[in-house]
């Protein structure tokens, strides 16, 4: 099941943000041809940047690799719901499919609040698959606030 | 009038992109003293990535110069209104005031499209004040796009 061996590498990634006090959120970037080209888990504490989500870190890495802002005909898999910055990025490279795990009803910019791809200054619309391995994802994120209370 | 003095380095920014292939927009990351902590224009076709608009790159330059993902009480100036990628991201960095240039009807995303700081989801609301050399920074845009068709 290819689905589940990207989700299962994007889990892997968001465990390992955990691992360094990072929000648990990974993301794997899958070429045309259904190889994973790029993966990355949330870093924005260790870089001191507020846009190194797990999303934009493998999307920046794929891109590069490519040589370019678009990568038309791939795939993104991402453990939560993308925010709106990163679903913005989403539309500027072109991602042609979005799977997703967990919703974030409190951050997300897919299914909740700025809704990105709904509006026409997305420019690019992804399709989207919500839900996949939603409640390790879940389950991942709920642990780690838990413990920081 | 420091507004126009950090507009003007921004509109610098915006033409030294232009003169690079690049969109033209610059944008200038203020910090609560008044002083231009970081700067940057457009540089996604350079550098093969649909993150790195001016905004993102100035924003995340204060940050790695600060050694934090927030800068409370900072500007950002910016000659075009921001997308819904770099809204959110100026959300996430806790930017007190967003002053900007043109309307982007096409591809905004404060005033237009997903409107990102009129939902919760952006965690946060800067003061925004648009319009500020509006005509010069439109002016920049429509000038590099009549020479590229």
């Amino acid at each position: 099941m290819p689905f589940r061996t990207h989700m299962d590498a994007a889990l892997a990634e968001a465990r390992a943000a955990a691992a360094r006090g990072e929000v648990p959120v990974g993301a794997v970037v899958v070429d045309p041809a259904g190889r994973a080209v790029a993966q990355a888990g949330n870093r924005t504490r260790e870089m001191s940047d507020p846009s190194a989500h797990a999303e934009m870190l493998a999307l920046r890495a794929a891109c590069a690799a490519a040589g370019s802002e678009r990568l038309p005909g791939h795939s993104l898999y991402v453990t939560l719901e993308p925010c709106a910055m990163c679903a913005q990025a989403i539309a500027f490279a072109r991602i042609a499919r979005l799977y997703y795990g967990a919703a974030d009803p409190k951050s997300g910019g897919v299914a909740h609040g700025a809704r990105v791809f709904a509006h026409p200054q997305a420019h690019h619309r992804p399709e989207i698959y919500p839900g996949l391995a939603e409640r390790e994802a879940a389950a991942l994120l709920r642990a780690f606030f838990a413990a920081r209370r």
